[in-house]
């Protein structure tokens, strides 16, 4: 844990005092996002202290060149960089002609930011005294709202303490932005017009390259202690920024008030020529509302995605505060509402990773989404990547691999690759498992079928393919071996027979094979029309299987356990334990080739197969393999200590797997990788509700019926969750008592709980 | 072979007829150097075709910015990048007022370039006709003078073939010049100043960032018929550009010419203040000479040259002539006369590889040098290493080594590391050894043991600390190995247990700890000042026998060889000579990640050790390691077929040994990688010398004393090379009938000849 400032609350987070070096940690936590765009949490007003300037439109990325000393075929030839849109919360403030500058004032005190999570707001407040010795109190609410995805909204209030003042509020919108990450002070927007009319302004900038245009919008209205004080704003427009510059006399104690409504219409949902008249269109819906109208729709927008999503975990605040803030953040970043966008790792918080899709959606993200939103949502999930398999056979194509094979790309905007290190590029390929494995996992969980003979076989053929061809046959082991992988585990690169990855190949093909047959037993049209396009034999199949069949696995005779890759242990196996604090986090501390050689685990490797595949598995195979492997991996990634809580949870250790869930719940509060300046983690958060539902809640999918085997923490006097399991909403109670599980209406469902049947609508066993 | 157009010469690589698509590949070919700087063979003349512009002065570099994806701990900052420097060659032609271009020329006949090695210099000859119908000839004549080498000189003719016509000459300097291997359009040389004087002209231009200035500069006269023709030249000045334009009438049959002597001043030699007087100062020294005058030093200098690196080859002139290509493009590169420079493996024919110091030059040039110059050519080159000492302990201390110890670049301009990819930069630590191993060849050859008490055991004693904190212990094999590396076959990336790396570390710590106790015993005062510095216990020295002692060398029972690292067995072995030949050369034909696990070798690398390591290993260990090895290499680092040509030499196949002689002698010749337009190799030119005098000549130094096995290719009538041996030049000339070795001068010199001793005045020995 590397810092504690934020205050338990079961519903908000919440800060006190201003610290400056708490800053760009505080415009992480506190972002705000809608699905369609994303806020830090960065002050309206002129800051001149260090922060981390962040809006988000998703979907729209810029393909930085890559660059590297030694070109080698097939790299990738842009890197996809997720760009700082422009700015549409900035308000400047000047009081007597003076800037408000939290960085100058002689104090600050009272200074307190909240974020509403039931509600969907951020509120800060403080008091300050400027250099001019003019003392005030602000209080800035804002939001973007969930039903006018297009608009955000800002109710930013000054009063002034000590004596009557000339009071300036400057809104404006600026496309003149930069991005935090850029290495040579490029400018990535490119303005083309700056317009105003009345009240409303309009900046419109066009990325360069990929040539999005964006119209960012605002309208403004003040009022002076709650009445409406009609001001002549004066413009000021420069190439890419307009301002409205609103001056008035304000009376000691009294408050003055602007309403800024704003926000983003861009070239992906309107034409380009009629940006600003769709930005009026906006305007006009959300002025007609007004701020107080459009903040009840966002309060009842939120209310309903908690009815649905909400964990609620009783005598533990801090955990409740950590569960929240994970469901929160997932639905500000993906909705479902747009099947072209899916889910970054860093959300709408930051610019690292590119802000573009990994495996993170299919082996993290998609259970959280199957559960606690129409089945549709997941389903989009999974045709975005069955949109995207042309591209993915293009891509193995510029690999060398043939006949249809698809290698989905490891980071990707639009289905291309737009990653550009070998090692991830080219060698993490057990993506293409993942992307298998969600396919399975939804027909699993869901009981949807149709949705394999409709796209996902030919999604399921053509990875079969990619692993039938990349693996190849060792005449010293006479096995087949698959060579320069990296696995999950990245500070590993470049080894061979990485344990994951060939199980998960092997499991590829056979699942793809099964599923061949089963489409050409009971749905002969789709089969005819695959065949048709794919043109599979049975003698490709028996291929496939020789692989599949022969696959090699380095087992460890001595350890009795799985070697998460060939050279596994001729490393000096030194625990985490016995390693010195100081060392770690050891990405920050260490160089690259010291962390390849070492035994740290980035994250679950081996044992996310055996999360994948745990009915393949015993419970004593598992407990071997947590003993073994647990003891070195550092967790540096976020998506790590979600897989190890759920399985401490089924080795029935609940002091670890409470300890493993308060580290991935709170990863990015108590900020555990000392990095939280840089964004959230966002796909992570969707494996913290994994380990409360699949974890302690011990659910599983056991032959189409819904299974639960709930334990609880011993610091919680209970919890509960819900689940959309094939049109049945089941709320599952677990208490110290005993677990009751209820379903919604009255509906019957036939359950297992723990290993025995029950009727859902009023489960009750103690535990 | 890709290539063969070049007419096989004893003295001169030549060119006939004009072929559009042979530019670039003549523009490296029949480039010409002085050791200060560098010319690619472009044309004086305008030319709209395809072409690789380079004109490059050494030392002077650019660090570009690093940028990946994901920024590793201990990346290097910067990528040093050669270059391309002003241009001094221009001469712009035109013809009633048309451009001569050999682009637009509606024939281009009787087209011929001679690069003639013997006298250092470069002709290019032919006849055209514009599309105004006017027929000329032009010869071109140009120079980098050895004598005066910040001077370069062309005489450039033109003879009016059909009519009388106005004939512009327009010869200029420009600092305007872009790089080729530039991703963003950037400029490199900022402009300071353009002025002129007379016939004299200066541009001084400032490279970005690393602040050199140079002053190109230039100095035109112009005859008819060989009659001085006083003519006042109209200037034309941009900002980095300065043109003197000089128009004549000149009757059909007549010949016009202009002598222009140029070349660059530049801050590493002057005060930046004094440039321009510095190169007013060279212009007065080169046209009191006049172009004559300064050629015939030119030839001298030539001649002193070859006087003694010369190696001649009786019976096959495409033999000769690659030989003589390469010894003549290594003496262009380097000369020994600044030791700040050192030897880029493209010299100063093209940009990649950045022009920075890499292993090459321990490996192979020190050789080359310490044979065919005074022996403190080579030990400058040594002393360049000891100079970036406290360097190379700096950049281990980046990677987290501790207590001086030394990683020395992978690649250098001035001892930093500047390249930027994790496998080469971080692993392929291999450098190191090749850096002690030089020290080592060094006082084996010279017998010059005072180096090492002066400078080189504080290398040596930084080299062990990093390699026995490099090596770590493995449990499971009860031995030390060395984890995470890539050997010189870069076709591997972060192996493990290379076992050339882990023979160099076990021989680098044994040769440290011998020189200790050696100079602790014989060079007491030297001693006591290095431990004064360095700190060094015997308890440490003990620590670092432990791990040379007990050292891991990965084996093969089944094939009885040493394995290149341990996963090698598991790769598909398919011999080269199994490989389709539509995929060679396989680095552009094959994405990354299917080279790294294919078992294809770039170059030498068990065999590497086993070529610095001959002595201790027997006939039959090569023989067996060869013939395991042989088959799986490709050969597709220039660096490697010399090696093999030597060892098969040792084996008396001599077929063998002859194929790859040529392929290392003419591998830019007849361009057998496909990539001479990217520039010559020059480092591995020194490669070529070895397999003639290691390879067949079977040279070595036993026991301090001077051995020969002399061996001939069934191709040659003789061949002869000399060498300089601590103060003997001896000469050795092989026949089909014998061998025989003098020694200039008087001296006697005891060697052994096939294992005899011999008096090498006059050593004749049938083979």
């Amino acid at each position: 844990m590397n810092q504690d400032y934020i205050i338990p609350d079961n519903w908000s987070i919440i800060e006190e005092g201003f610290e400056p070096e708490r800053v760009c940690s505080s415009e992480s936590l506190f972002s705000i996002g809608n699905g369609a765009m994303g806020q830090r949490a960065n002050f309206e007003e002129y800051y001149s202290g260090n922060t981390f300037q962040g809006s988000y439109i998703a979907g729209v990325y810029y393909p930085d060149k890559t660059k590297v000393g030694w070109w080698k075929n097939g790299y990738p030839e842009y890197f996809a960089k997720v760009l700082n849109a422009p700015n549409w919360i900035g308000i400047n403030v000047k009081v007597n002609g003076e800037m408000l500058d939290l960085n100058t004032c002689t104090s600050v005190t009272e200074f307190r930011r909240e974020l509403n999570m039931k509600e969907g707001w951020h509120n800060r407040t403080f008091k300050a005294t400027m250099p001019n010795g003019i003392e005030l109190k602000v209080d800035a609410l804002r939001f973007l709202s969930l039903q006018e995805d297009e608009a955000g909204a800002i109710k930013y209030s000054v009063t002034l303490l000590n004596s009557d003042a000339e009071v300036t509020l400057i809104p404006y919108v600026d496309a003149g932005i930069e991005n935090k990450d850029t290495n040579w002070e490029e400018k990535f927007w490119e303005p083309l017009a700056v317009n105003e009319n009345g009240v409303r302004g309009f900046v419109t900038a066009r990325t360069l390259k990929t040539k999005y245009t964006a119209c960012t919008f605002m309208s403004n209205s003040i009022t002076v202690d709650g009445e409406v004080k009609e001001l002549t704003p004066v413009a000021e427009a420069t190439k890419d920024l307009l301002s409205h510059t609103y001056t008035t006399s304000v009376a000691k104690g009294s408050t003055v008030s602007i309403y800024k409504f704003a926000g983003y219409v861009t070239s992906m949902n309107h034409e380009v020529e009629k940006l600003e008249e769709a930005a009026n269109a906006v305007l006009d819906t959300v002025t007609t509302l007004g701020f107080d109208g459009l903040l009840q729709t966002q309060k009842d927008a939120w209310a309903k995605v908690w009815e649905m999503a909400d964990i609620t975990i009783d005598g533990d605040v801090k955990a409740q505060q950590g569960i929240r803030f994970n469901i929160f953040q997932l639905n500000q970043t993906y909705t479902g509402a747009d099947d072209r966008l899916n889910i970054g790792p860093k959300g709408f918080t930051g610019e690292k990773y590119g802000g573009s899709t990994y495996w993170d959606t299919e082996a993290y993200c998609i259970p959280f989404y199957m559960a606690t939103k129409d089945e549709n949502v997941a389903r989009s999930l999974l045709k975005y990547r069955y949109n995207q398999l042309d591209k993915a056979i293009e891509n193995a194509g510029k690999l060398g691999f043939t006949n249809g094979a698809a290698l989905y790309p490891m980071v990707t905007m639009n289905g291309e690759e737009c990653h550009n290190e070998w090692e991830i590029t080219f060698e993490e390929i057990h993506r293409n498992g993942a992307i298998a494995f969600a396919i399975f996992n939804y027909v699993r969980y869901t009981g949807d079928y149709s949705y394999v003979p409709e796209m996902g076989l030919e999604v399921l053929i053509a990875i079969a393919r990619f692993w039938h061809q990349r693996a190849t046959f060792s005449t010293n082991r006479n096995k087949y071996v698959i060579l320069g992988v990296t696995g999950p585990n990245e500070y590993e690169n470049n080894v061979n027979n990485n344990f994951y990855t060939n199980y998960l190949a092997q499991w590829c093909i056979n699942y793809a094979a099964e599923n061949v047959a089963k489409i050409k037993e009971e749905y002969g049209d789709d089969y005819a029309r695959i065949m048709e396009k794919v043109a599979l034999t049975d003698a490709e199949i028996s291929e496939w299987k020789k692989v599949a069949d022969n696959m090699y696995f380095p087992y460890s005779e001595e350890h009795n356990v799985f070697l998460q890759q060939d050279g596994f242990l001729d490393k000096e196996l030194i625990t985490v334990a016995d390693l010195d604090k100081s060392q770690r986090p050891i990405n920050q501390k260490w160089s690259w080739d010291r962390i390849l050689r070492s035994p740290y685990i980035k994250q679950a490797d081996t044992l996310q197969g055996f999360y994948f595949f745990e009915d393949q598995f015993s419970k004593e195979d598992l407990k071997r393999h947590f003993d073994f492997y647990e003891p070195f991996t550092v967790h540096e990634s976020s998506l790590s200590p979600c897989v190890h809580s759920i399985q401490a949870a089924v080795l029935d250790r609940m002091e670890q797997a409470y300890t493993f869930y308060l580290r991935t719940s709170r990863l990015d509060l108590d900020d555990y990788n000392k990095e939280v300046h840089e964004g959230l983690h966002i796909t992570s958060m969707a494996g913290t509700w994994m380990s409360v539902v699949e974890g302690f809640g011990g659910m599983r999918v056991k032959d189409g019926m819904l299974s639960f085997e709930p334990k609880i923490p011993a610091q919680w006097n209970g919890y509960t969750f819900k689940v959309n399991f094939r049109n049945h909403v089941l709320k599952v109670n677990v208490t110290q008592g005993g677990t009751t599980i209820t379903v919604d209406g009255d509906q019957d469902l036939t359950i297992l709980l723990n290993g025995e049947k029950a009727t859902a609508k009023a489960a009750l066993k103690t535990i």
